[in-house]
Order: C-alpha cells, then sequence, then structure tokens
C-alpha cells in the first residue's frame, strides 16, 4: 500500500518545461539501476510521463515500481535487452516517448544509437551524433582538443600502427607511456610501459585487448604521469549558445581504474588549476559545438594539467555537482533535448561548499572484490542532515548477477571538506545492509576516509592500488 | 548484520569541537522519535558520544539502535520518563555525559529542569533557565519584547485578573481579542473573543482551561488579527557576544495550530520584512541575553508584523533553516554548550533557494485525523536530489500509542518555490507507508501542495481550518 497514493502521469501540473521547440511529454528510459530512478524522479517533477524499459532480470527494481509505465525489453543479458537498439526503439515508440534517456549505459556513447533514435523520430538525450563519434575517438579527440588549445599529454597523433611505428613514437614521447584503445574508454584496455624492452609486447598486447573489448585494434600512445590526480568537470550546454561550467570533481580514488570516492572541488589543487580547467573544458565545448551534459576529463600533476577525454553522458559522479551548484543536471539535459535554454547562465553559478560521493559496490573485499549476488534481507539507507542515497535495491530484493555491481551510491554535503568527510563515515557507518553472501566495499570506503594521506588530500590516482591493504 | 561495521565511540576522530571551555565527549539525549535520531547523527560527526535515554515503548526505536549507548529511564508514560527529571539526571549521570540534549520535548523550554541539570554539574543544550524563565511567561516575554522596541500586538499589560478589568483591557485593546494563557504555548488552550457578549465566559473557560493544561490560571489579552501569516526567525547565539539570524520560516499551513507545512523564505512578504523580522529577533536576542539555538515567532499582516513568543529550544521544523543555509544547527547548539563560538557571523550567512517540510503524522483523515498505532509492515522514505527525510521510523516497527502522531518529516530543497512544491509532490508520492490501521497526512499535504491559494502564497494560518474539504 502506498500511502502517499497513486504517483499519477503527468505528476503536480502540466509540463511547464521541456515544452520548448521539440515537445517531450514522455521520455523512455533506457537504463537500468539508480540512475533510472533517478531519471524517474526528475521527470515527474518536471510533468513528464517516464517509461521504464527492464530487462527479466529487473523486474521489480525500484525504476520499475516508480516508473509511470514499464516495457519489457528482452532477457537479462544486456546484447539482448539494454544495449540493443532494436529492442530500445521498439519500446519507445510502442510506449508513446518522444525521447530516450540513455542514463549511463552502454549506449549512452554510442553515435549510431543516437543516430537511430533520430531516425525513429525519437530525441536522443545527449550531444549530437557526429560530435559523439568525434569525441568518442580518443585519439582524434585529443587532436581536436590540442587544436582548440586544450594542453594535452605528449602523444603519438592519432593511432600507431606496425611495430617501427611505435617504437619511433615512444622515443619521440619518452618513458614511462599508456598504451590505449582508440575506441576506449572506462580504463579498460590500458597498458603502462616503463621499460623499453616491454614496448612492443604490450603493443602486441594492447592491440589484442581493444580487438576483444571494442571490436577495434587501433591504438595510441601518451605519456604517462606516474602519480597525477583525476580531475574533471562537469558542462552543460544548450542549442542557443549557452554553456556553462559547474566546477570541477576530483576522482582519484580508484581501484584498478574504477572510481571509488569522488569529491568537489578538487581538495588541494594549487590556485588557479580549477579556473584553467573550466575554462578548457568550455573552449572545448564550443571548438566541437558539444550540447547536453558532459564531462572533460584531465590529469593534473602539481601546475600541469593534461586534457585526456570527454565523456559524452550524465556520470555516476554527477551528484556531486548538484549538491555543491543546488542545480538538477537531469533536468537540464531534459531542458535541452526538449530544445530549451539551459537555466542558468555561467554567472549564475555559484558553487558552495564540498560534496563527496562514495560508491558502495555489492562486491567482497575478501575474495578480491569479485560482484556478490543475492537476496538483501536488510537494507536501510542512511539519513540526515545533507546526506543523499541514490539507489534502486530494497529490503527483500535480490540483487541479479547480471549488471555490474553498483547498489547505492552514499553522496553527502558540508561547509568544508573536513565536515563532509566525517559525515560521509557517519552515513556509511548507519548504511544497515544484509543477506546471505551480501558483501560491500563500505569497510575499504572507510577505511580510506580515515586514510592520512586522503585526508591531507595529498593522494593520487594510484594511492588505492599502492596501498596493499586495499588492494 | 550492518555492512558499514560497528559505528564505534568517537567515530571519525577524537572530539574537536565541543572541547572549549566545557569540554564535552558525551551528549545524555532526553527526548524520543526522530530528533533523538538527529541529534545522535550530529554527536558522531563531531566525534562525541551519543546516549539515548528511552521508555520501554520506545525500546527498538531508530534513535535506540543508533545510539551509541542507552539508558532505559522508565515507562511508556512520559509523566514517569521523558518528562520525568530525576529519571533523566539519574541516566545522564550513570552514562557519563557532560551535556543533556532536550530535543524539542517538554522539559527543552523548562527552566526548572535547566536549572537541576546546572545543579548536577550538567551542561543543559539551552539558554540560560532565567532567561528561559522570562521567555516561558508569555505576558512577560511580551512587554519585554516591547521595551526592546520589538513591535507587539496591542494587548494587556501582562495577566488580567478579574471580569472588571477584562472588560476594561477589553475595551482599550479592541476586539476581535485572544485570551491567552500566560504559561502557555502551542496553541494550547486559547480563545478568541468577536462580540462584547462572549467576553466573560471565554475569559472564565480560558482560565479553567489553562489551570488545566499548564497548572497557572493566569491569562493575558491580545488584539486578534483574523488572517495573518505565522512567520518565524531562527537565531542562534553564543556566550561570546556571536549572534545570528539565520532567516524567516513560514509556518502558515496549521490545522487546529499545529504546523503542517513549513517552508524558508516566507513566499511573497513585502518587501523589507524579512529583514525587519531578522532585525526585531536579532534585538530580542541581545535583550535578554539569549544564547542557543531559538525562534522568534512573529504574525505578519500586509506591511504590519507583531511579535508573539520565543520558542527557546531547537524546533521541529529546523531542517528548513538547514537546507537554506546549508548550516547543521544541532552543532551550533553543542558549540555553544561547549562554550565554544558559533561557526559563522551573520554576514557569513547566505541563505540559497528555497526548503519546505511537510510533518507526515500517522493520523485518520477519515475519523478526524486522530492519531494511529500500529505496525508498519511498508515503511520506504523516498529519495533522489535534494529530499531529506528525518525519522525514527523503520519498515517492521511499530507506531507506539503513547506519544505524538509525527511519524516522519520529509523536507526539500530546490533553487524556487515552484520546483521545491513540484519535488514534495514528487517526494510524497514516493513516501511508501503502509501497515493495518495506519493512515497518515500525506494525502492532506498533497492536496494542500496543489491548491491555488497556497501555490499563489496567499493563504494565511487560517487557510487550513477554513478550506472544509481540509478539516
Amino acid at each position: 500500500m502506498t500511502a502517499g497514493g497513486p504517483a499519477s502521469p503527468g505528476g503536480a501540473a502540466a509540463p511547464r518545461e521541456g515544452a520548448g521547440p521539440r515537445a517531450i511529454d514522455t521520455v523512455f528510459i533506457a537504463n537500468r539501476g539508480e540512475i533510472a530512478l533517478r531519471v524517474v524522479r526528475t521527470c515527474r517533477e518536471m510533468g513528464i510521463r517516464s517509461v521504464v524499459g527492464y530487462s527479466s532480470a529487473d523486474a521489480d527494481s525500484a525504476a520499475v515500481r516508480a516508473a509511470d509505465d514499464t516495457v519489457r525489453i528482452g532477457p537479462a543479458a544486456g546484447r539482448r535487452s539494454y544495449n540493443y537498439p532494436p529492442a530500445i526503439i521498439e519500446a519507445a515508440l510502442r510506449a508513446g516517448a518522444q525521447a530516450v534517456h540513455p542514463g549511463y549505459g552502454f549506449l549512452s556513447e554510442d553515435p549510431d544509437f543516437a543516430e537511430i533514435c533520430a531516425a525513429n523520430g525519437l530525441v536522443f538525450v545527449g550531444p549530437d551524433p557526429g560530435v559523439m563519434a568525434q569525441l568518442g575517438d580518443k585519439a582524434l579527440a585529443r587532436a581536436l582538443m590540442a587544436a582548440a588549445g586544450v594542453p594535452v599529454l605528449p602523444g603519438s597523433d592519432g593511432p600507431v600502427q606496425g611495430e617501427r611505428s611505435v617504437a619511433e613514437e615512444a622515443g619521440r614521447i619518452g618513458l614511462p607511456l599508456i598504451i590505449k584503445a582508440a575506441a576506449g574508454g572506462g580504463g579498460r584496455g590500458m597498458t603502462v610501459v616503463r621499460h623499453h624492452d616491454d614496448l612492443v609486447p604490450a603493443y602486441r598486447q594492447a592491440r589484442a585487448a581493444a580487438r576483444e573489448f571494442f571490436g577495434d585494434d587501433r591504438v595510441y600512445l601518451e605519456r604517462f604521469w606516474e602519480r597525477p590526480r583525476h580531475v574533471e568537470v562537469q558542462v552543460l550546454a544548450d542549442a542557443h549558445g549557452g554553456a556553462v561550467a559547474l566546477g570541477e570533481r576530483d576522482c582519484s580514488v580508484q581501484r584498478r581504474h574504477q572510481k571509488l570516492i569522488e569529491e568537489s572541488p578538487g581538495p588541494g589543487l594549487p590556485p588557479g588549476v580549477a579556473g584553467r580547467l573550466a575554462e578548457y573544458a568550455l573552449r572545448g565545448v564550443r571548438s566541437v559545438g558539444y550540447t547536453g551534459a558532459g564531462t572533460f576529463e584531465f590529469l593534473v600533476s602539481g601546475e600541469d594539467v593534461a586534457f585526456i577525454e570527454v565523456n559524452c553522458r550524465i556520470q555516476v559522479e554527477h551528484p556531486v555537482t548538484e549538491m555543491v551548484t543546488g542545480m538538477d543536471l537531469v533536468r537540464e539535459q531534459l531542458r535541452v533535448a526538449a530544445g530549451d535554454p539551459l537555466s542558468v547562465r555561467g554567472d549564475q553559478v555559484a558553487p558552495r561548499g564540498v560534496a563527496v560521493e562514495c560508491r558502495v559496490n555489492a562486491e567482497d573485499p575478501d575474495r578480491g572484490f569479485i560482484p556478490c549476488a543475492g537476496r538483501l534481507t536488510e537494507f536501510t539507507p542512511p539519513g540526515g542532515p545533507f546526506v543523499r542515497v541514490d539507489t534502486h535495491a530494497y529490503a527483500g530484493w535480490s540483487i541479479p548477477p547480471d549488471y555490474d555491481s553498483l547498489l547505492a551510491k552514499v553522496i553527502v554535503w558540508a561547509p568544508d571538506r573536513e565536515q563532509a568527510l566525517d559525515r560521509m563515515d557517519r552515513a556509511l557507518a548507519e548504511f544497515a545492509i544484509g543477506g546471505p553472501g551480501v558483501h560491500t566495499t563500505i569497510p575499504l570506503l572507510r577505511s580510506v576516509l580515515r586514510d592520512p594521506l586522503f585526508r591531507a588530500a595529498g593522494h593520487s590516482t594510484a594511492f588505492l592500488d599502492e596501498r596493499r591493504s586495499y588492494a
């Protein structure tokens, strides 16, 4: 029984926003987990009907329960449901949607999928497919940004083919260097080379991995910084020339290239660095005609900064930016998709305080962090002042074995970093999660929160992998 | 099982705050429900040990589960547990506490209890007992504020005794007027007189009611405004001369003098009114030497404002102020209790956006809003961006029949009022509460959120009682 009564389609009022040039009254959500529920919530607040597409493994997820309507799009296997464009398009059309929100799933950065949406008369909530294709090619993106005056790491001009070219390029760039897949992203298939003898074997291995992961064996080389910070800038841009940078997020706490803790602003950055990053990101936005929400990722080492890539989607860590700016980024995405201008200009963005996000994954720290599936007999998220929990899980729900291990995101805000970290530690301590065989990353996260190097903001992306106790 | 691990006393770090002149490492919490859990959370973030005193009816409340330690203080009946000073003092001393936080319970405004704390070497988290005694006498508080230059309603100079005096005073003040208990508060025992013939019978009835409720039959007279707004100012003051006004809260949506919806800033106030209220509140603070957290309550009618009373405690609606200012008011209370200065000066307070709180009470709208007790088979609070839920309830818990009906407070924030109200409606729609015989005020709250008069901020304190459909 829902004491709140049925959540009627359309919510409190007729659409006021999203009624721009391209009127959107129904959004089809083509992703799962917490982000699907996240999008449902904003749609409801905007008076937009939400329809969630779900696989049979997600039939009783919180997003499915919360949506105004739902369509089963296929079986558990992502390649036949969430990552299968024909199923998504058919379901979206059947649901009467005018737009498709891809969350941060596989299809969110797939320009072909964006094209297919357009061909079927559906607005893809994201940038133009042509822009996505350019930025999705990591070597090309790097070249475009360099041409726009954004600093990049010394590296090869585009993909490198052949062992002799690799050796020549490596001689020019210097060691250590990193070999990356041109079609890559998310830290997959990257190889660091520290000694000259390792170069050719590493090149062969990187090509094979790129082919396996991305179906595209082109790789490129970049100078490798040993202990940089990962700092990214959230941007929003509309089709009317409006573009804003919403401050930076430090995502240096990573385990095997997977982000675990994100915060804004970047702690302990030298003066001027954050401002330069924002300026570079906006320069990048303008140079390619980017629209929608996006993230420009940089490495930072002391005063030195270097662009690495653009993520053409809403990101897992976007709530950190919402907490410091007071903005709803999904709302802005939907405004831009409808052809409306952003709700703010750059001079109206005034970040306040410090926000931190911890990713609570269902993984077993004692077994190499392998993902856990199983029934949640207990699931009570923390609450209280300035604590937000984005999750699709609930007591009684069973974590399916088919997808990634993200169980919940805990986000906190406070006037300063020390209070924010204390608040996060309190919130994580309060988070009661239980079930047969269910383990989480909460103990790991709490260890990091108490680590003196992290508290002093002296950590880098290498921090977690170098701490044996956390590995 | 708690995946977050045990919440060790002391939390993340040794106490840094609360280590002022009066070092506080353990706080005894002498109240129940959501506010007890609220105080536990801030204590943990500050590295202060929290001990919750509980009655046997609250043995498995969320506050008891969350506290570092607990002490049973008596049976369900409040007069033998929460409102019984000897039990509180004994438990606090036994727990090794240096301070007692009275929440917003009966004892929080009892100067005798504050004296007893002091006599037992315990810091009472609240203002000086002498100040509490002055402000607790509503007729005296009115006279003090008038002397300090704060506008008050025309009224009697202190309590009025005898039917002839009442008639004379009424002639001077004019009709309509209201008869109030000098020892009163919370809307109890107040009588409105609109016709001269009703004056003497109403006086007799008001005295009898005052005697029954407060054990003190002194009453005073005040001019009655028919459709005012209830607007209050949150203040904080320390013992070092620091005093800040944290903006106003409009609490005009009331049913039978009980607040249901509170918001900040006050919507649609004429220009300058909010600033004047803040100035009057600070004048009041300085005139009596107020310390700690407190609320100065005013009536507002167009441009006219009039002081009504001071609440010498943290209030149910304090999160509204926290959401717009970014401050943790309980933290400030504990700082002041420890002898530390406030964490901010007045010029550092910068309220942002709009916050709204709805009180979700376990009451049956179809049976005259009588409180409901019973087991909660379902209890899933809403989440998402800028939604906060303060509650002591959880699925499986049974609402005891012994106390007030407050089940949860839903607080939302947004950049403007329209978005905030849409967000609240979404959050209330999402709040899943169920159980045999359990009803809530959610349908009533959602009706108000959609009411055109409320949306347009054209409502007054009479709004809800005048809407037959809500009565």
